[in-house]
């Protein structure tokens, strides 16, 4: 008499945490310097000094009861206005305090989207490769989970195999620029292609089909690309952010949800966001790293080190032969794996302790993910591991 | 084409906050001292000192990737270990850190209790007066949402009514003591009834019926008054806890799921409410703050502000000839509203800024809220007040 639904999401092993295990106890044996995990995609970059400042000074200079307490449910007022002000300022689009409500990171931000677009039938489309929690996000909310592959490659959205997979009761489509696992940013070009599509479909159908934009790599771009902001190419977007990534904050839990003013039934839609939230228990984001983000929130992540990270692992896998998708942001790299079987290759590259994340989660076969968010030096070792890798599978052919 | 059920929830009004809302405008009107506001539940004594010296320590000794950043999902072992430990000494049964899920506080983890037990009709029953979000939580996790009336008085569990609403659809009764609102707390005799009855049923019913024991208050009682820990009376009891009131910490989102190994099914409970979490967004709760609760869980609220509080209102009350239920918990007062109607005499107090929130929203008529975490000094320049809106409703008779 317990909720299969809810055992099975709480058994099911996560592989991604299962490979990080498996490191740590390799590394206890054989030594820090002969595992190379690229297993996570933690921050490995501190974050920025001036967030450790504010608490310092937050906690000296405000009551308990004020630094403490609770928000408001969408958010204190201070963070709400410096990510209106932020945004207004970066992408020149009016956003207002009263558009944004602050969650406890992104992952409930995108539930509580999810909620607040859940109706009869409904169906959210996502674009494979994808982050694997939308799918349990999307059903935890009662909707229907469908995906749609990218275009091969280029990993921008396959408007083509989109417009066949849109239907009637299509309520949102989620696009994750930069992604997750693939790096991809999409391009603006590509955007505007995915808003005709979305606009000819909502005006067929009679209502609108949402763009959910989850963007917590938004800040994690390199060699010049840039990050269009969605809402300015399509109104009806709803961005889910956190400042997980681009702060080095993932432990914290402090995100939002954006709903523009000209987004269709805006006001509505901004209730039912709040309403969504509620329904999976949230009372406010924490109070003191709301201050703290607010304070922060013009702070970059240090890119030179993921860049320099970036440059190396990409050259160096592509010297030795690695087909890789060209990362624009984010701090992942994704490769084909030679061969195409992605557990032959995994079990040969684990024997080296080469430790690496197959596609097949993703949504997508015959790739792996390397999160580069981790120490040059084990970048530089790993080099040769992975070239080992690569002839033994070439001779086994 | 936005869900109803969410935007009802987020559109609803929230009675609490509007009365305080109300109170902020009034003491802008007319002056702090002239409003008399009783409607909030927040603590009003700040946190103990030795948790802004712990945030102030760990942010110097520890690394910031490892202070910000992610912990398990089921929280940090630090804490998981303070938990079992503080709760295997105050009450003499052995709790493992794996029998702990932190939570961002205590309405996460009430939701993924719920999510954990929702199976085909499960129905879910809540003590009235009851806290109003259970019916939210209960419904959003997709059970049927009961209530039984308490005892007339005492607001002890009625187990002859409870006995009539319990059937084989039943998984789980809800108890909240301390109580909010009445500031009741259930003796161990009235949970050793609960117990036998329920123990009955699930025998009769071939399947556990489970406690909810929603336990923010535990720390907050007064005159030598007792808790008794309930899976020590009835072993299929899942507690969630907040150390939002005993910490004075109700911003910063920090609370657990217990569920102890001599539950049935009790390891496959655990996972289910680690799915039910998922299921709501959640990742972790936030990390810096695990680590200063974790030092501070041996911490005491100041209990003697809020019992020089409740005294002093308590006895002002009853002096004037208020009927109100002897709170031995939690910071608020609960008063039998003179003539029953609560719409007249609130009508009455608000015209005096005597602010209070009547019973309604709690599942019972003709009583009112007071929440005593507030200055003395507003308690004893409202007693005179309460005293006019008292004998004006007798005038009136």
């Amino acid at each position: 008499m317990i909720s299969q639904t809810a055992y099975a999401m709480g058994a099911a092993p996560n592989e991604i945490r299962q490979i990080f295990e498996y490191g740590r106890q390799q590394a206890k044996l054989l030594g820090e310097d002969k595992v190379f995990d690229f297993s996570l995609g933690n921050p490995s970059v501190p974050a920025p000094g001036k967030v450790n400042e504010s608490i310092h000074r937050l906690l000296e200079t405000e009551s308990s009861i004020r630094i403490h307490g609770y928000t408001s449910g969408a958010g204190g007022d201070i963070l709400r206005a410096a990510v209106a002000e932020n945004l207004t300022r970066r992408f020149g689009k009016k956003i207002r305090p009263e558009n944004v409500f602050i969650t406890c990171g992104a992952a409930p931000a995108m539930l509580a989207a999810l909620h607040a677009l859940r109706t009869e039938n409904s169906e959210i489309i996502a674009i494979a490769p994808y982050f694997m929690e939308y799918k349990t996000f999307t059903e935890a909310s009662g909707s229907k989970f469908l995906t749609v592959p990218a275009e091969s490659g280029t990993f921008q959205v396959d408007t083509v195999a989109l417009a066949a997979a849109v239907n009637e009761n299509t309520q949102a489509v989620i696009l994750n620029s930069p992604n997750n696992p693939t790096g991809a940013v999409l391009t603006e070009e590509n955007l505007r292609a995915v808003a005709a599509l979305l606009t000819e479909r909502s005006e067929a159908y009679g209502h609108p089909i949402y763009i959910i934009a989850d963007e917590p790599y938004r800040e994690l771009v390199y060699d010049g690309a840039t990050v269009p902001f969605i809402p300015n190419i399509y109104r009806n977007t709803i961005v889910c952010y956190s400042w997980s990534k681009s702060l080095s904050l993932p432990g914290e839990r402090v995100g939002y949800v954006l709903v523009p003013d000209d987004a269709d039934d805006a006001r509505e839609l901004f209730l039912a966001v709040a309403g969504g939230a509620r329904m999976s228990g949230h009372v406010c984001a924490p109070s003191l790293m709301q201050r703290a983000v607010a304070e922060s929130i013009d702070c970059m992540p240090d890119l030179n080190a993921y860049g320099e990270n970036r440059r190396i692992l990409y050259e160096g896998l592509c010297a030795i032969g690695y087909e890789c998708a060209r990362p624009d942001g984010a701090f992942y790299l994704f490769v084909k794996t030679p061969g195409g079987d992605n557990k032959v290759f995994g079990d040969l590259a684990k024997e080296k302790n080469l430790l690496v994340v197959p596609s097949e989660p993703f949504g997508i076969p015959g790739w792996f993910r390397l999160g580069y968010c981790v120490s040059r030096d084990m970048i530089v070792r790993s080099l040769p591991v992975f070239r080992e890798v690569f002839e033994t599978m070439q001779q086994r052919g």
